[in-house]
């Protein structure tokens, strides 16, 4: 049993409210537990410099932390000058994730920046993010399609991603903040609806591990992905 | 008659959520109209250099905006690499009248940081930040009284704070962002519950205005703060 | 009695040298007691971006102190690697000052960059400043009438900034840095020389403070608004 | 066959030369095909901050290109004034690399600090920094046990990185860079002598791919990862 | 002739006027020509730390020019963000002219910070600092006696420095901006009272020179640092 | 006798490796004793702003040393934010070295780009850096030339530089570290195959020193750059 009681294969509660913002084309604010980010969409009729006339757009992706998103206040990265290389690490990964399951030739020329703040963190903030970051994509889609600036969707797949670890020896689900901190591998995975993988990090925290207990992962990362895409689904489909 | 309907003399609807983290010592999500504003107060036992072995603590403020929170995206500062200008002016102002309620010697040397991070903006985003920033330091304070780690509340009054503008040559309450972005004449106002005057800010962006119409702006700004304090008691009596 | 054995509403001495700079378009090394500061305006015939093409120009300020125009040495911002939130904040107060009776469309699409270093600082800095850039503005603003690059003066009023205090419950004009950093209040006023308000910032550096000691500090802050004017005047017609 | 000839399951050649700097305390210059990465081990005798005191030990990485390593000249990051997102990733994974092998408490309170410099490029930067810093940290660890600065190695296990893609459909081991800037999937793994899992990073360029492509690379790796560690074997016993 | 009527060998006009601020322990303004700097020493009781504990002092210098000195405006360092090389060539610069004629034994455990801005540029600022950053070192340093801090002078000698430079073949002595733009060779010499050698400094700006325009250009200065050492002995009398 | 057993007229052993790096138009590995850097040419048909249009070249240079180039550790420049004041000296002086033997018209509007980076340090490696830079260049040039995209070479003669110094009252040549660092005067000589100047760079680290003394360095420093230049001959034969 779990500090929070769940089953090893049990992901926590997963709310998501769409249309949070006034102002993005997209947004959601997404809670897996006590994990909160808002997550919004921003259409810029512009790409980066090495896209300009080449009829292709681009998907692009920024994550912050408020400063007591966590539960000791973290240093505000704007005040502390630059974007530390987690952050850099987070953001990048968030970008290839949507990037993978979007058609840029239909997007055209040009951007969507996917904004990813955490209001709070219990773990998995960047798998939440991805998550949300889908959201609001596939909203600030749907306008573009809606106003006729594109004639389909350029999305060809729901696309989430979730946490396991080992802990204690036992391949978890979905890790909190507590579960996190002392497991023994920490691995996210980003999988499609048709059970594609589109991206694997594992990290041996503390010493190696074997091809086997990344199996067990995997396979519950299935299953959890599973469940974020049908609460996406929903979500979508409120739009 | 206003763009949204209000009277010249009319606030926005004001809610505000106590409690929101589940981290910080105290905070709020503060909503005037569209304007929205997380709050966090956080407590830290150690004090800035100068402040060291005096037994005195201090009060300080952060200020953000999600690059999303206005119509168009800004570029988020951690990403510029620093805090612009309006940022630190901001950040300043909120620390200066938080201060000005709070007597330091009671709160003994310890700091406690007051961020204010804008989900959604829409004029009037430093008077909100430091109306909500307020509750977010009643609780922490409540807390250190609580946990005796202080025998009684440093906080020695209410204190809330409005924008009024001259538009088109009327006195006006509490802009929004349309008007606040078309008006002559700019003014921000800090006040106690007792009517104290904390700070005043008034700018012309255009050109010079009279006495008279800041008196009137004046008298507005007191109708206003009275019903900001009103909401901010209601607020801290929850807790 | 003051310190300086000053009234409460007597300014300190006033000396203004003009066209101290070999290469600016207008310059002069203002002094209010031991405030020293040297103003320059240099003409730039490009505007910033969201200007370009609009047959309007722009005024824009920057502010520094020179390291050791303090008591104790000050680290040098360009060694710090940026500029601190009071510089800023100054900066933009000057230039929206300035631009206040600046008719933006008669400069047309120029910049005019004014400087404003401090050599000597003893209070009053940012207030000798604006008084200061006041000139060499209007004496920039001459020499491109005199060069027929433009028909007429493109200002429409005389500026000039002073600051007032309560020191000890009594309102001070002009306060020297001894006097500012022990008063109550701390206030600036920026006035035309038709009485117009352009700019009042007042702080409560400890406790707040009430409407008609605000008033009595305007009612100085005029008296030394005239007679810097007069020292304004003097020094335009100089040229 | 590939475009160099090699067979999908061939490494590139190996070559390691080591004791390479007179002054660093374990160095080696290795060299993948023509991906040459020079790598020190520098021995500090104190620890960052967090683990004064503790008598336990750290093992940190820094990583960077020269400029014309590249086959375009890449802007010199020192002169860019920050270290990208991707330099930021690169160290971060090096640095977690070794010290997935190291006991910390056995190197008790020092930190070695590996600095891996790419002096030339071909793909497969950030793994051959692995192999290579491995070798250095072995010499470093060898130094503090014959000055019996410690009593016993803190290694573990050798560990080795290597990269492998899906390129046209078929699976690759050790891309070069025209392989890699062309492959649907790039992967890299870091494993141990015994086979353990150290860490696995696998991406999706362009879209989704499938478990059983993965699991082909993972053997690819394997192979590739005992020839590398035959050839540390020899560059570590030649100390 | 030259294009402002002086000989070869004539220097422009000094002045030096001292005491010019109320706060640094020594100053002064120095004029050679048009180029003019405020140069202040700043004395303070700790010292960087490799020479905490050594009962040796230091002397170190820091270099700005103010935005509007030169013809056409530059950019202030401050809002670039960091100080450029030159002006970090020239600070280093400085600070080893002083320290070559300073016994850093006698000086004790302090340090004097030589600041000198250029309020107006013409040629030879770095040399003008150097020669005016003297005296307001030895005004410090006078005071360090005169209140008994320290025993004696820790000054060994007089040092001025002074520009040469090859101009249509001919060596001339004391280049202003528009010689130094067009030399072909620039030299700068730092030279003690009893024509000692601190750093010489020269460059061919487009091809190579001769060993005989050399020593045409050292004899120069050697003439003109005589005259910009009498200079500075008056001034240091005046005390 | 010096420490390596040196007489003090001779240099160090100089060894040269042509054409090292895979994509570079030029470059070397040269080691001067234990000092080795790598020197790279980068062409880029481009030029900085100033001299677009004007069918004429430039040649810059950047430099940098390994962190673990030296005894102890220094810190990494891209880790700490900024190029420190003897690195930017160092590029400034690298660039101006070269520039002074090339004809910058028959360059062509095109720019070659030399990046040192010191692998070893062990004293001179600014001087090191030169000399090997003029191979990398060199190399690049002749590229130039068989590519027929000019038709001669710009370069108007051979370049290089050494260090000398004053060791206990003795003029040396080519100083290695622990003389460099114990050296009363410490001088750099930039001279072309004809004895023509380029640049000297002399500094009194603790006292004046006499224009004998000077004349005696000049000589040492004649005998070394002949030995220079002939290596630099054969290198550049080899191509």
């Amino acid at each position: 049993m779990r500090t929070d009681g769940r089953e090893a294969d049990q992901m926590r509660p997963i709310h998501i409210q769409t249309a949070v913002s006034k102002h993005a084309e997209g947004s959601c604010l997404i809670q897996c537990g006590d994990t909160h980010v808002l997550c919004t969409a921003s259409i810029e009729e512009r790409v980066p410099p090495w896209l300009r006339n080449t009829r292709r757009g681009w998907i692009t992706a920024e994550y912050g932390m408020l400063p007591r998103s966590t539960g000791d206040r973290s240093r505000r990265e704007a005040a502390a000058g630059k974007q530390g290389g987690r952050t850099q690490e987070i953001q990048r990964l968030i970008g290839r994730a949507l990037r993978s399951i979007t058609d840029l030739n239909i997007l055209g020329e040009r951007q969507i920046i996917l904004d990813c703040d955490v209001l709070q963190a219990d773990g998995g903030t960047r798998t939440t993010a991805i998550t949300g970051a889908y959201i609001a994509l596939h909203h600030a889609c749907g306008l573009l399609v809606k106003t006729r600036a594109i004639s389909r969707t350029p999305l060809t797949s729901f696309v989430a991603a979730v946490s396991c670890g080992i802990h204690q020896g036992q391949p978890l689900l979905d890790l909190n903040y507590q579960e996190d901190s002392t497991a023994a591998v920490d691995a996210n995975f980003v999988l499609t609806e048709k059970g594609g993988i589109v991206e694997i990090q594992t990290t041996a925290e503390d010493k190696p591990f074997l091809e086997n207990q990344f199996t067990a992962m995997l396979e519950l990362a299935r299953k959890g992905i599973d469940q974020l895409i049908t609460a996406q689904r929903d979500a979508c489909a409120l739009d």
